[in-house]
């Protein structure tokens, strides 16, 4: 296994650093190479992602990340030159983020229902398309537009992506999530994709809800969702809320797939660089860690990342939710439960 | 007081009737004329928004609206021919939902932290301008775009309303909520905006906060935030879950402004007209009965408006959570309440 790391900012270098501890066990021969990209890069050359690494990183079967963003590069320009650059250019059309309450962890909600969905969230395209501009700039008639848009292709091979995952699953059930009755083009076309892919898949269940209800839904009734799919925006919205419910950031994991694995998919906690903590141990590795379970998930290592899955199921209904250790702690437990597991497997 | 009253559909004319009871009591002299709009009225003549019912309309101080929508009417046909359009025609910029967290009011969150927050939506522009299309329609080539259109006009009237709204609250902060580090050019114009409105407001403390992670931080920190300011989707997904977690929509009401009063504003519930429940007295009234509050608030009549208000305080203390009563017990309780307020005012 050839896998590409990009540590990046803040706490991303640490948490990847225990995520890679946690591989070592259940992958001792994976072979690492580690790509300094990131603020200190972009600080140093101007440099975001340089073709030369592009190429380099294609050549890989998998991309680990840790996090993107400093408070000393200008907003966005980072996220828009260097992580939505890697997940558009390697087209990364299925961003799936699971979202599941683990036992023993105590989400903000005072019912501890049972939550266990995963989003399915399109990658390339909708609002963060990049497409919009500046009309008359710095005038009092100044415009700014940004452009959705949204495509027939594209919509299909992440509705179709989150029609199998639902098959899978024992309740096999699909939430469409969006706006539809405001945003009339790109909600139809979605419905109509939705609509159709459901047609060779009889035996799931399908659901709509309005994006704004469904952030009702998430606080109040969260464990009537079990796949949801939906645009890049209303994704990148409700998987952090998913997020917060099921326990926080520190916890959730994702990974940025091409389903037709001609690019290498690429695997990253939700959580960003979180630089008023960085360099001090603080951080939760566990999402970091799930994401490499991700990984090998998507790699054809399923009992591999299930022993992952499980040690970090453990620890999370073992661990003091109040003080739950350093990074590096968090790290040497979860590396020791995969050991024990793997020796026992 | 000339006051035009939509009804609408589902729940709406029950909320609306004992809206009306309670205004009733502090404004006994108000004159109030019914509009049959909404899906009856499109079903027996198609019409959505006559030109000249919005042209009785506009003869009116206010309008308060029930809700809009009912399962027999394709999505959308109502919300976009009816509701939307009044708001545009009406030139409803500043969108008012206040999300406060009553005592005695549980809501979903298990920290009771203190909540009381004032929501500044644009309501005329952004991704509602209703611009986009449908290309190659029904092809596999199909294309679907959604233009959203800010400008600095539209910007500028709904920040500076924003800040003159946190000068007179107690903490007079400012949080601008966007994602400014992926839709780069209407986040760089409402930037600019608002850096430059707070200028004039020296005293006003500005956060910013990305709509991703404000939905985290309305879960777990809803406390932090004071008056918020953004656009109309992001305003539209944040209000129904700042209502969520401060007891529910069944409480949540909200103003459609048009500050320069060359219009008549509109008062309506957060809340949809909830088809499920409608016809069986299950609905609660309360967030009807305080847009009444904003209502009359923005005609100047702050007494009262401040009569009703404590009226739904106290009878949210007192009554039971569980089995609030019927929709009519609600209201007559509400009306009591203020009819007593009144009295020893
Ligand atoms: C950093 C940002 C560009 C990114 C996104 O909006 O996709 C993040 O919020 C995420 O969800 O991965
Ligand atoms: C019904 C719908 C068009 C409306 C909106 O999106 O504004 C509603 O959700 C609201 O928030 O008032």
């Amino acid at each position: 296994m050839r896998l590409a790391v990009i540590p990046g900012d803040g706490i991303g270098p640490e948490v990847v650093t225990e995520a890679l501890k946690v591989l070592g066990e259940v992958a001792p021969n994976a072979e690492t190479t580690n790509y300094d990209l990131g603020a200190a890069r972009w600080h140093s050359t101007g440099e975001l992602l340089p073709e030369s690494v592009l190429g380099e990183l294609r050549q890989h079967d998998a991309i680990l990340l840790g996090a993107v963003g400093d408070p000393t590069v200008p907003s966005g320009i980072l996220e828009r030159g260097l992580l939505l650059r890697l997940r558009f250019e390697l087209d990364h059309h299925v961003n799936l983020r699971p979202a599941r309450l683990y036992p023993g962890v105590r989400g903000p909600l005072a019912d501890t229902a049972e939550i266990d969905m995963v989003v399915v969230r399109e990658g390339t395209e909708g609002p963060y398309a990049g497409n919009g501009g500046l009309l008359r700039k710095d005038t009092e008639h100044e415009i700014a537009t940004e452009v959705s848009v949204n495509t027939a292709f594209g919509i299909r091979r992440v509705v179709s992506d989150a029609f199998d995952r639902a098959e899978q699953r024992p309740r096999k059930h699909l939430t469409l999530l969006h706006k539809t009755n405001v945003l009339e083009h790109a909600g139809s076309l979605w419905s109509r994709v939705v609509e159709e892919v459901s047609l060779e898949h009889p035996d799931v269940t399908v659901a709509y809800s309005h994006v704004d209800a469904a952030t009702i839904h998430l606080v109040t009734d969260p464990g009537r969702f079990d796949v949801i799919v939906t645009d890049n925006l209303f994704g990148d919205i409700i998987t952090d809320l998913a997020a917060a419910v099921t326990g926080g950031i520190g916890l959730a994991a994702s990974g940025n797939l091409d389903i037709t694995r001609r690019n290498p998919s690429m695997f990253e906690p939700v959580h960003g660089s979180a630089p008023d903590i960085a360099g001090q141990a603080l951080a939760d590795p566990t999402a970091a860690v799930l994401s490499v379970a991700l990984l090998l998930d998507h790699l054809g290592q399923k009992e591999a990342a299930r022993r992952i899955e499980a040690s970090v199921a453990f620890d999370l209904a073992t661990r003091d939710q109040a003080n739950p250790g350093s990074t590096h702690a968090i790290g040497d437990r979860l590396a020791a439960l995969v050991s024990s597991n793997t020796r026992t497997a």
